[in-house]
């Protein structure tokens, strides 16, 4: 059953379907950490845009024309009409495809992605599975993920990619292999001390080997209770 | 000017000369942490012992036959006295010699390492350099070291290095060239929520692709009044 929520930012609105997935914090870190790159007339990517929430903030902030991958036509039916519905289909294209193979007719200024998280073996999966496509690398592996970013983004051109820190080995070997570089990684827990659960890359196409190592941020001052964080609390006052 | 201190493990002495180095929080972090797994009898090497602070900390934990590898003929000279000063010289082989090609006579179950920091070009460098050589990657780089330690490690066996976390995406990549899997991933601050500026990574030869993060922890309670935190007390309190 679908519903329509406002984002909060530039007072846009989201249609969503919590039988497929809704978006989640990691979205709108992710926008938040790559949307402060963002300048006017930039060509820009999101790779697996779901129900289209990364391009959505990514507008609110700047105005850039962003091509939105997702593979599922369920799924970017939904992103599809979400960008119809703010008015943004001049600004958004929808592209129906799949990291596997995706290449742009023109490189990207900036690539963005909030790939599935859970590694799988060769699984065959039936019609409908479209929450387990999102979550688990069953069309795309993250080797793919990154190897479209490195074949679709300018040379010096910024990847942001959101992932589990227990990824970060594959991540850095697979950044090597693709020629982009690790330049900053923000690791982020639940709450303040815990192992972080999240980790925020940003990687420069055919950069220099210097990576920065920024504060690292959390969720929640109160999990419990369910009071966000400065950090989060910023990022949504910021929009 | 030589000192000796108390290093409050086993009721150890060091001597330290501080025209070279004198031991810091990381080789204690660095012992601690890899001291949890020592068992008796097993061989265990130290690469770039220094003053020979790590083998003592560990005898304090455990008897386990050590070598204690040092390129540098006066810092090694001070190591073997430390041994000897604590009647440990059966225990420990101070072993002169680089990571470069050393190799044992027999795989280790267990090897550590505290090596350079910090990166650095083709330098010339004079006599009386010790503490750059201890310092800065001049006699040997990171893959030297780690290629040390692959090469002297048993199958399964455990590698323990701390070094800074900007050379992760390094570290990483040269664990995988080398079957130096990472199993574990600690970071560690100077205070609470402050930017990281050590870690310690714990791999095994040949292991499986499975990294666990642990909970990131820091040295210091507060900072300006020289308190340490709990985490610090504790291995103190432990020894």
């Amino acid at each position: 059953m679908e519903r329509i929520d406002e984002i909060g930012f530039g007072g846009y609105r989201l249609i969503q379907n919590p039988d497929y997935f809704c978006y989640g914090v990691d979205a709108v870190l992710l926008a938040s950490s790559a949307g402060e790159k963002l300048k006017e007339g930039m060509r820009v990517c999101d790779l697996g845009t779901g129900n289209g929430i990364i391009p959505l903030i990514f507008e609110s902030k700047c105005k850039v024309k962003i091509s939105a991958l997702e593979l599922q036509d369920d799924v970017a039916d939904l992103a599809q009409r979400n960008f119809k519905l703010n008015g943004l289909e001049d600004m958004i294209e929808l592209v129906r495809g799949n990291v596997t193979d995706y290449t742009a007719p023109e490189a990207f200024d900036l690539i963005v992605s909030n790939p599935p998280y859970f590694q799988e073996g060769a699984n065959i999966i039936s019609d409908g599975d479209i929450k387990r496509v999102a979550r688990h690398e069953i069309c795309g592996t993250l080797e793919d993920f990154m190897a479209c970013a490195a074949r679709n983004l300018k040379d010096n051109g910024r990847f942001y990619m959101i992932h589990r820190p227990a990824r970060i080995i594959d991540i850095a070997q697979l950044g090597r292999k693709y020629k982009l570089e690790p330049k900053a990684l923000r690791m982020i827990s639940p709450s303040a001390g815990e192992v972080p659960n999240l980790m925020i890359v940003e990687f420069v196409k055919n950069g220099g080997r210097e990576l920065k190592i920024l504060e690292p941020k959390y969720v929640y001052e109160n999990k419990k209770e369910n009071i966000y964080s400065d950090y989060i609390n910023e990022i949504y006052l910021r929009r």
